[in-house]
This record gives C-alpha cells, sequence and structure tokens, in this order.
C-alpha cells in the first residue's frame, strides 16, 4: 500500500503551541521505555520507572540514554520533559511524527529530528518512522515511533561489549552513533530501491505491460518521499559538524564529517535514481509508440494486400449479362495471374518502404 | 470555478501612490471591527466606536488588538491610519488584495501581508484571501477581506479564557499567534488536496476518462497557486525570527522559529505534489497510448484473419465459365479446409507475436 | 505579427564605442521634446529651442524635467549630451533600442534603462519600447522610442495640478513616478495576456483545433519576451533602493520599496503564466491521443463488426457445385441467424472492454 | 557538416604539463605575424623577422600588439614565450584550441581566452575558433587559429587613421577592443541564427516535413554549442570590470563595463533562443498527432460507411436456392433504399461527432 | 553489461566507524606494492616488504610514493595506517569503493579520493575504479582498486628519466601529476561516449529501431554515471587550489589551477551530452510518429480507394431476379466507368491533402 501524502494534523488546527497531541500512527499497545547509564569503566541497565527519580539522578557521573519506543504516552512524555527541562514546543515537535529533519539549538540541549527508513513487510514499499533525540550535556534522550526492528541493537550490545570510543567519548558521540546507525540503514533501503529499478528496466525492454507503468509511477512516488526524508539531512548534519553548538566535541567532528559523507552520497544516489527514473517513462511511451507501428504496419500489409484482390474477384462475380472475359477459356487463369502480379508489386513497395 | 489568474488591477494605473483604491471582491456589506485590550490581569471588549476617541487611547497600558473584517471602508481604514500613524503606501497596499506575503519594517511598526486560505464551499477549489497584520509596540491591527470562517476565533477564547502565555506575552506574541492560526490552516488545505490528488491517482490507474485531465488541470493550476501563496511567507517568518526589527521579543523568537518550521514543511508537500501531479498526465498520456495500441490489436487481428478469407471466398464467387476447381467433387471442404489452415497460421503468427 | 528575436544589429560591428547610430524602428517623423521646470511654488512649460540656452539653465534653482519622443535625431542627442555631460556610452546606449533594462553609476547622473510594453493594436499581441532615463541632482531627461501612447500624462497633470509630494521632493522622487508609471502600465499588459490564456484554457477543453497550438506558441513566445523585458528590473530597482548612489535620497526608498514590490508580483505573475502555460500543451496533446482512441474503437467496432459477417456472406456465394448447405430450406435463415449470434458476441466483447 | 563533439586531445594524455602539441585543426599554411608599436603620435609597422630582436624591444615606448594568425608553429610561440616570458601552461593553453573562456592571471600578465565565432562558408552552422589574449604592461600579443575573415581589420585601421582614445589610452584599452570585436561579431551570428529559428517557426506551422526535425536538432545542438562558448564570457569580462588585476586601468573599465553588458544581453538571447526551440518540438509533435488524428477520421469515415454496404451486397449475393427476398420484384430497390438510409444515418453520426 | 546502480553496502551496517570490510569487487589476487624514493638527485625503487621498516623510513629525506594496487589486503592497510597514522575512517573510506570524489584534512595529511574510469574491454562501457591518495608533507600513498591498465606508468617514466619540476618540486606536486594522469585519461573517455552519441544520432536520423532506445536509455545512464563521479572533482580541486591545507606549496598552485580548468572542461562537455542526449528521445518520438503517420496513409489511401470500388463489384454480384442493369447491354463497361471516375475522384482527394 502507497504511503499517504500527508498525515492528519488539521485535528490541531486552533490549539495554543505546545498543546500535547500525537499525530500519527500507534504502532505499539505500551511505550517501552529502556535506561542505559556508562562512563568509561560501568555501564548498567536501570529500570524504566526509575524515571520517577529523576531528580536525584541528574548530578550523577557518566552518560545517560534513555530510549523511548512508542511515543504516543503523553503522560511519560511530560515527566521526562519535566525532568530535563524539555520546551513543550520540543514535546508537541516529538509527538507530530510528520516532522522533516531538522535541529534546534535551545542552548542546554539540541533537538534532533530525524526519519528513520524500513522496508515494508512485503519486500516492496519503505515506511519511515519519526525519530526524535535530544542531546544534553550529560544525556541522550531517544524517540521511536515503535515500528518492528531496532536498528539501535548493535550499538546497545557494543556500549555492553567493547570499551572504546563509545564509552570514552561523550554523549555527543553516542548521538553520532545513533545517527550513524540510521543513515547505515539508509544503504539497505537504496539497495532494495536500485534492485527494483534495475528489475523494472528489464521488464521495460523485455516485455512491458499495464502494470509497468503503475509499477513506475509507485517508484517515483517513493523517490520522491525518500528525497523529502534524506535532503534536510544534509543540513542538520553539517550544522552539527561545524560545531554550532558547544555539545558536540572537538573529537566527536570527524566521525560527523563521515556521516556526513554518507548522507551526500546518498543523496546523490537519490538524485541518480530520479534520473534514471524519468528516462524509463520516456522509453515506456517510446516502445509503446513502436509497438502500435509495427501492429498497423501488419494491419496496413494485409488490408494493401487483399483489399485489390477481394476486388477483382468481386468484379468478376458481377453477374452482368454481357462480360466478355467470363467467357474467355483463359480468363481464369489471367485473373489468377493478374492477382499474383498485384501481390507480387505491393511486396516489392513494402520492401522498399523496408517494412517487411 | 476557478480563480482568475490575475486580479483587475489596471484602473488604478496613473494615479499618484499612496491612493486608496479597494481592489478585489466585496465579500460582506458593511466592515466589522472588533477590539480587544488585555494585559495580564484584564481583559475587555471595546465597542468598536470607540476608534473615534483614538488620541486618549494610545497611552494606556495593555495591549490593543484592533481586528478589522472587510476592508472596503476607505473611511475607517484612513480613520485608523490618522490614529496610528500608519503610511499611505501602508492603507493603499491593504487595499490592494492581491499582494503576495510581505514584511515591511517602518520603524515604529511592522507591516506583514498574508495569503489566508479556505476552501471553496463546493468542497473543491481553494479561496484566498489577503490578511494584513500591523505589530505596534502595544497595538495589533489585522485586516481580513472577510470570506465567511474566521480562524482567529480560538484565539480570542484562549484570550479570554486562559492567562497563559498569550496574556502575559506582547503584541509580538499575538501577531506570532494569528499567524500561526493562519499556518495552521493551511495544513487542513493540504490535507484536501492530498485527497484529491489520490482519488485521481486511482481513477487514472482504474478508468480515466476525458474529464480526468480536465481534473489535472485545475488541480495543477490551484497548486501553482498555493505555491505562489505559501513560498514568500518563508522569508517573511524568518526574517522575523532573526529579529530584524526590535518589536520582535527574544521570548517569543522560539515560537516564530515553531511556525517557520511548519511552513517549510508546507512548501516541502506543496513541492511534493507538483512532484506527483507531473508524473500523473505522463501515466495518463502512456496508458492512452497502451489503449490505442490494444484496439489496434484487436483490429489488425480481425482484418488479418479475414481479409485472406474473404478473398478465397471471393475467389470462388466469380463466375468464369472455365473454372475447373468449381466441378469438382471435394472442392468445397478442400477450400473450407484451406481457409481453417490459413485462419490457424495467422492465429500462430498473433501468439508469437504475443499479442493474444 | 510577431516581434522579430533580435533586432538588427550587425551593422554597427567594427565601428568605435560611443558612435551614435540609432538601431530600431523610426517610430514618428521628427522627434518631440518636452521641458517642464518645478519647485514646489512654480511650474513652468519651457519652449523646447530652450536646449540651446543650455549652459545659462543648469544653475537655475528647481527641477527640471525633459522628455525626448523619437530618439533618432542624433544631432538632439549630441546636444543634450554635451550640455548635460552625458557619456558618448549612454548616448550609444540610448539609440540601441534593444537593451536590457539595466542601471549605471556614472557619478554625477545614473543612467537607467526600462521597456516600456503596451498592446498592440489588434489587441492582441505586445510591443516594446526602450524607455531611457537620466537621472542628476536637479535633472531627469526621459527618452521614449515614440510609439503611440504616453504613460506619463498623468504624472504631467499631478505636477501641474497639485502640490503634493511630487513637487516637494526631488529629481529622484520624479524618476520614482516614471518608473511607477512604466511598471503600473504592466499590469494592463499582464491582465490582457491573463485574459487570453483562459481562453485559450477553455477553448482546449471545449474545442481544441490546429490553429491552438498557433495561439499557443505565440502566447509562449510572448511570455518569453515578458520575462526578458521584466526579470532585469527587479535587481534594477532593488539596487536604487539600497540607495547604491547618493543621489536617491532617503524620502524617496520607501517608494522605490513599493514599485520593488510591484516588480516581484508582477515577475511572480509572469513565472506563473509559464508554468500554466506549459501545462497547457500537455493537455491538448492528451485530448489529441485520447481522439484518435475514440476514433480507432469506432473504426475497430465497425470492422470486427462486419468482417466475419461479409467472410460468411461471400462464403456463400462461392459458385462450388457441390455446395450442401445452399439446397436446404432453412440454410438461409440458419445463416442469418448464426450472423446474429456472431454480432451479438462481438458486441457483447466491445461492452466488456468498455468500448461501447 | 556539424561541429564535432569533442576534438581529439586524448593524444596528449601521459604527457608533463607544459608540453606544446598543437590541437585542433591547422586552417592555413604558415603563420602570420603582424607587429604594431604606437603610442599617441607614431604608429609603424614592424616587420614580424623583429621578433628575434625581442630583447632590445622591451624596453621601448609605446604599446606594442603582436597578433598571430595559425598558432601551429610550435617554434614560433617558444620564441614569443621567452621573450615575453610566457609561463610554459600558457603556451600549452594556447595550443589546446578547445578551451573555454577564461581569464588568468599570472601578475605580470594576463591571459585571456575568447571563442571567436563564424558564420560557416555554407551559411549555415557556426564555426568556432579559440582567441587567445595576453595583456602585458606595455604590449598585448593575440593568437588566432587563422580562419578566414579577420574581426580586427577595423581596429587596425582605427589606430591607424584616429588619434582617439584608442591610441591615447594603453595596451588595457586594445585588448578591451579586441574584446569589443568579437563579441559585436556575436550579434551577426544571432542574427543568423534568429532568422533560421524564424524561417522554421513558419516551416512548421504551414509545411512540417521529416527533415524539420531534423534541422531543429541541428539548430538545438549548436545552440547547446553557442551557450557553452559564450556563457563563460561573463564571469572573465566581470573579473576584467572589478579590476581584479592592476593591469586594468580606471578609465577602460567604463568601456569593460559595456561589453559586459553585450555578453548579457548575447547571452539572455541565447537563453530565449532555446526556450523557444524547445518548445517547436511539442508543436511538431503535436502537428504530427493532429495530422494522424486527422487521416484515421477519413479511414474510419469510409470504412464505417461501405463496410455495411458491403455486407448487405454479400448477403444478397449468397447462392442459397430459398432466398424469397430475390424473387420479390421490389427486393433490388429496397435494398439499394436501405443501402442509402445506413450510409445517411452514418453520414449524421460523424456530423454529431464533429467528424466532417 | 551495465554498471551496478548501488554497490552492496549493507553488510556493514550496524558495525562500528572504522571496521575495515572491503566491499567492493577483487579485481586481482594479491594486491602489488611499489615504493619508489626520490629527491633532486636519487631515485630509487625499493622492495616492497621494506614497508616492515616503516619506523626508521619516516626521517629520511626526499619524497617517497607509495603506490598500492589492490586494497582487498585489509593486512597491508592496516600496517601503512600503524606506519603513516592514518585515521581509520580513512582507512575505511579506502576500502568502500563507492565514494564520491572528496578531500578531507586530518592537519597531518591530506585525503584525497578521485573515480578512476576506464573503458570495458568490449569498447562501449564505462568501469570506474576508487582512487585514494594520501598527501604528507613527505610522502604520496595511492590507492587503486587494481583494474587493468595503470594511468601512472608515464609518470613513473617521467620520474626516471627526467629531473624537471617532478623531481624538485615535492610531494604535492606528485599529487597534482597523478590527478592529472587521472583527469587527462577522462578526455579518452569522453572521445569515446562523444563517438557512440555521433553514431546514434546518425543511426536515429537514417534508420532508428527498437534498439536504438535502448541503446539511448544506456548512454544516458552512462552519462548520470559520469556526471557523479566528475562533478564533485571540481570543489575537490578547487579546495586544493585555494591551498586550504598547508601542505599544497605556492608553486603547485599554478599546475592545480591547470587541473582545475580540464575538469570545468569535462563538466562541461558531459553536459553538453546531456542536453544532446534528452534531445535525441525526443527526435526518436517524432521520427515514430512520423512513421505511424506515413502508414496510416496508405491504409487509408488503399481501403479509402478499393472499398467503393469493392462495394459496387458486390452490389452488381447480388442475385436479385429483377436487376435491369444486369441485362443492359453496355451495363459492364459503365460500371467500369464508374469505378474509374470515383478512384480518379479519391486520388485527387489525396493529392489535395498532400498525402501522395
Amino acid at each position: 500500500m502507497r504511503n499517504k501524502l500527508v498525515k492528519k494534523r488539521s485535528s490541531k488546527a486552533g490549539l495554543p503551541p505546545g498543546t500535547l497531541v500525537h499525530i500519527g500512527e500507534r504502532h505499539r499497545e505500551a511505550a517501552r521505555v529502556s535506561i542505559i547509564v556508562y562512563d568509561e569503566n560501568n555501564i548498567t541497565d536501570q529500570a524504566s520507572d526509575n524515571l520517577a527519580a529523576c531528580a536525584t539522578m541528574r548530578g550523577q557521573p557518566g552518560v545517560r540514554w534513555i530510549n523511548v519506543e512508542g511515543i504516543h504516552s503523553i503522560e511519560l512524555l511530560q515527566k521526562l520533559g519535566e525532568c530535563y527541562g524539555l520546551h513543550p514546543l520540543v514535546l508537541e515537535d516529538i509527538l507530530n511524527t510528520d516532522q522533516r529533519p531538522k535541529r534546534e539549538d535551545y542552548g542546554d540541549y539540541l533537538f534532533i529530528v530525524l526519519r528513520m527508513l524500513s522496508l515494508k513487510s512485503g519486500g516492496e514499499g519503505v515506511a519511515s518512522e519519526q525519530m526524535s533525540l535530544i542531546l544534553g550535556p550529560d544525556f541522550v534522550i531517544s524517540f521511536q515511533e515503535g515500528l518492528a526492528g531496532d536498528p539501535f541493537d548493535p550499538i546497545r550490545e557494543r556500549l555492553h561489549t567493547s570499551r572504546g570510543k563509545i564509552r570514552s567519548l561523550g554523549a555527543d558521540y553516542l548521538v553520532y552513533s545513533l545517527m550513524d546507525a540510521i543513515v547505515d540503514n539508509y544503504f539497505a533501503i537504496l539497495e532494495s530501491v536500485a534492485e527494483r529499478i534495475e528489475r523494472l528496466e528489464e521488464e521495460l525492454v523485455d516485455n512491458p505491460s499495464r502494470e509497468t507503468v503503475g509499477r513506475l509511477h509507485t517508484l517515483k512516488r517513493e523517490i520522491i518521499f525518500l528525497r523529502k526524508s534524506i535532503w534536510p539531512l544534509r543540513e542538520v548534519i553539517s550544522g552539527l559538524e561545524r560545531r554550532e553548538s558547544s555539545l558536540v566535541r572537538e573529537e566527536t567532528v570527524i566521525y560527523l564529517r563521515d556521516v556526513y559523507d554518507h548522507t551526500v552520497q546518498i543523496i546523490d544516489t537519490v538524485e541518480t535514481f530520479r534520473d534514471i527514473l524519468s528516462g524509463l517513462l520516456d522509453i515506456y511511451l517510446s516502445t509503446i509508440s513502436n509497438r502500435t507501428n509495427e501492429v498497423m504496419k501488419v494491419l496496413t500489409i494485409i488490408a494493401t494486400l487483399f483489399m485489390p484482390l477481394t476486388f477483382i474477384a468481386g468484379l468478376y462475380g458481377m453477374n452482368f449479362r454481357y462480360m466478355p472475359e467470363l467467357n474467355w477459356h483463359w480468363g481464369y487463369p489471367a485473373v489468377l495471374f493478374l492477382m499474383l502480379v498485384i501481390a507480387g508489386g505491393m511486396l516489392k513497395f513494402f520492401r522498399g518502404k523496408n517494412w517487411i
């Protein structure tokens, strides 16, 4: 099924800014919260109800990563918002799940919105999910809409097993890792789309059918959709890389540049897809024109061959009393010969026109 | 009915700048003025004839919001202009209802023009209305053309009931609220357009008719129209957000950034619509070509099948005296058999060409 | 008649810069010069032969406006050039009537080129005329090519009758007024073009004919032409508004901003026209395809219906001696019945394909 | 004949930078060198073998202009290079005759590359030649490929006859004059192209044939080619005008601005050509569609008219023994009448569809 | 065979940054390393196992150039990385062979990625290979994927034979030489593509077939591919030329400007190709339409000529007992004459329509 062009948002019209209303589909029953606190030496998974003890937690050493799956619990959001001093507009944006990627600096923390893409279960079609990230001096909060499949599992594992950079560098490196995981995921999407484009290319050359156009249009729409999701990411990351906020440390910049590079490469590829797809429709059209032309030729050849012959046959089928030819002894063979000559002439004419 | 491409403006040619002539349709009989004065503690609705007592009012504390519906009363406009020291060019622009969105800084006050969109009564088609806003240090004047439906009702309500930010923050926050209400309204328009595009997409795949192209063109025109109305808004708001005028306070910036975000998102969506629509026409064209091709095939198959057969039948319908075949006992069955063989060969040829 | 794509200019190749050769058509016999000198209190129309007394005039108080209609008098131009110290390149540009709008700062004076548009007498088609303006500290010289119709009449009248801003503000305000008059004139052109586009739109939907494409192309060409004439104006005026030259006074800026606004609005509209026109051709093409498809269907239905029937009739028109069916008593009705069955089947097939 | 898309350059791959290899066609047998030395009072044509005495010449007063026609003499180039201290890369670029216009500052001298265009002898088609200019403090060296026709003749004449600016202003003014001559030449090219476009427009409306498309494509290619040759010139001249090099004197700037203006105007015109040409193909396509539609109508009318009639005739040509109608006395006239009724009905149907 | 749209990269998703996994095809069995150390006076080819003695080598005078062909040996890469202090992200990028051209400054060294293009063995189609360059103060490391053919052979030779600039200028000049060799190679690619375009142009005019569209699409794809490979190069080189890194010496800038020029010229040419190709499809479409039109005309002429005649013949083939014409003595000649008149009329009608 195709993605909706816009999400129903008009229900919010007229409400004051910062009113928390969830816009989008509810993907899972209950929201799931996981909290990981780590520094170079220690790492602990904390119970999610620890959220209550927010105030006492804030002064503790180490980096705290709170991952929320399923954002429709407004209560939970408000609790988090109070605890970490998030602006109501931030909470509102987290709930409006049709944001375009953006980066907003609220001084104490950065608010980053990304779009997480995944292949739909049927294999074709791309689903999109909003991923909101809050980067504070010593904490990261990530909000997923809660579609199946979590791209953050490898990061969780790396946090637990290795003691590498991800443990020693701070919260900004964690945010980088999360963004990198999301962007890495885009490559899988691109591969799947590329495969479908290539299949379509072959189909167009070998055996275009009516469904081909439909499929082409669906692909085009998906690519428009991909573009819209990925294009603004470029500016988001380049802003981080330029260290416009002091929350991003010098050491992380080099890694952000790497994600930036990947993003540019992905955008490049999406543009290439666009170019190729727009060419495909032209090819489809010219293939159809070509076929019509071919069909027409067959028709014309047959008609041009048999119409004169049928006319001659009709001529000698007339019942006039005085038709001298009819009584000639060689009349019939002569007419047959005439017909052969005419047919031969026609065929020669067609060959001259390169039609056969 | 479609929107006119341009409004009749030529009647003004040659008049000196600042001449007040109303350009556009007159939407209601009498202009309606409502005045609300409020501060953190008090709020009063004032009688509209209080306008006369302009001079005495100007020094009073609190924020004054004057909302004018129906702008064709030039007299009223002049009174307001004198009282608040508005430049004649501002009044002229308020009356010329085909302005594009803009923001002009007159030092003492900001002059902002927006376009308010609403769905036409029939459900299809978008009507556009000019909304002019004047932001002074302690007053806001808003001018609507006066189409049915007032998007400011929720704001009025919030002013009366709550004592939140809208009451404590100043005139600039009120202007933000008005702009936010207008932009929020755009989402409803987009939803309606998206629905129509999706219906058109289905129609094109299932059963395109001649009216489809007409509808497609109408949609395209509306989107061109939407684009023209919304695109310049981006710069208008970004200028406010950058606090180019001191009339915008620090606290309001964060809210303006929010509206800015919405505007960018809306522009993005309109661009997506454009891309999709332009693809639709191509699909329509190729569907038609496809159909013609199919029709041609049926014709060709029939003609190719029956023309040779008819010719043979005609051949033996000739009246030559000496046609030995006619007297053969098995002549008739032999000819029938020959015809069957020819028809079979033709069908095989068509199957080879994948036509049947 | 269409406008020429380029004006014959090659005749000038090889001449040194500043050589005065008139390029363009000569619109009137003799050049007409009018001189108005005014300040806040007095205004006088001076005889045009006063040009001779140039030197004595230059020190006089007030603003002098010299309007020249018909620029082919090279002698006149040279006299003016000497008197006001105009650079030979300026005079050359005034004579080359295919300049694009531009603004050049010569220190003592500004040289501004605009294009004045007017509807051709037949009602359709846009004629273009070069308008050159010289703005000095206390004088304005305007050069028209001298087509019929003078957009400056209202300004002359305002100068004579009112004592408003146009009399008290200086030469720069007069230049603004002239430019405003020209830009205001564009709106009338746009209205006429819009009307023609709307008529074309209706024609395309109702009853497109072969001439429609020709008309479409003519309109497209005119819009390309309009664009080329208007687009650079934007930068010309924005440079004046930014006061890049000290000849523009602070008080005039606000008025220039107004013309600038109008220009942007006009450009916007021209772009809209372009978008709509380019859509129209697609609609025309798909309408034609649709029609061909319809014609084809009629042909196919008829052929498919009658070819098999004609074949059967031909079959029983054969003259074989032994054709048992011919002698059956119910042979004829049976064949008629068979034909009916075949025709019915065909019609059902067409209905299944939605062709009838 | 069409221009080649690229010049054979690969033969140079792998050679070190500064290797002198001539790329392009050799247009004349021997290179021709002319040297003119002039100041305000004197002017002399020097013998070309004076090149040898390079060292002694350099200190002399006045401006020296060395014009080289035919650049394939590598020896000559090397001599000049040594004498005037030209960088090997400059010499290399002079020999590679497919450079795009550019301006390079080597401190002591400026290196400017332009493309000189001329109409091919057949009248249709544009030939392009590389023109390299070296501007030193007191010398100018110009390199032409040596196609027939020299646009510098008028300049040479002006140098000899007049004592105007060209003699008093320095080497930079001479370079300006050369560039102006080349740009002036472009106008002639544009005029010729415009004429061909206009002829094509008429042909398309009146009587498009198969060759029309070919001609359209050739024109399109030429315009792509023109664009590529002229577009970069804009930046070249604007850099000179901004006096990025001290070799350009204050007095020359005003003249450079004039050439700049011409260049912008030419680019504008080329863009207009592009727009118009791209519209022409659409018109051609729709004309063809229209024609096919018309042909189809004729065919359909004829077939629809005669197929039913032929069928009826065939029906009564059957040889069944018992066909009561055949024996009726009024059978024949009745059938003729029936046929007339059918034909009339068909014609009415066509008229209803607006086909006849 | 066509190039894949994207390389399989998703296998890397989830791995930490800096993990070394080779992405791409393995072009040769074992990696080949060559080391050249040179200064103005000496040059030595070192054994490749010298890599082990890395530490001792670093202080030596002269420039060291390490060329690695075949990058799949991760061990080798790691050794080089340790020895020259390369960042893990650099090594990762070297292994990911679908990078777009880029330039990254790591302080001590510059990391440059280019794409090396070569014609596929079949003659048609362009293969692309990633070329990574590391520029340190006194060393250059180049990594090739290891496709057949080495564009660096001429450079190696020049190093050994000449004692020119390449020996005296430092490591940055060597990097310039390598980049120049790669860019020079592009010209050969362009020539081959240009040739194929020109062949296609001729084919389209003379004898377009169904395969033509396929070939056109393949060419289009290749040009999209070329563009993607070359376009970013422009910025890479312009950054070097602006000496953003101190590793680039003043003396080399002039040479970098030369490569920059070549790159711009190549991009220009690729854009020209794009423009021409997009025009070609339109021509193909209109040629097909034209042909269909012609075929239709033949069919229509034949049908219109013979259908009425066949009808008349059928009419007099009817078996009515009372058909007076049949018994007229001149009936048969009269009918023949009537037929001639009708055929003549039809032919005249066609000639009037310009169909024959």
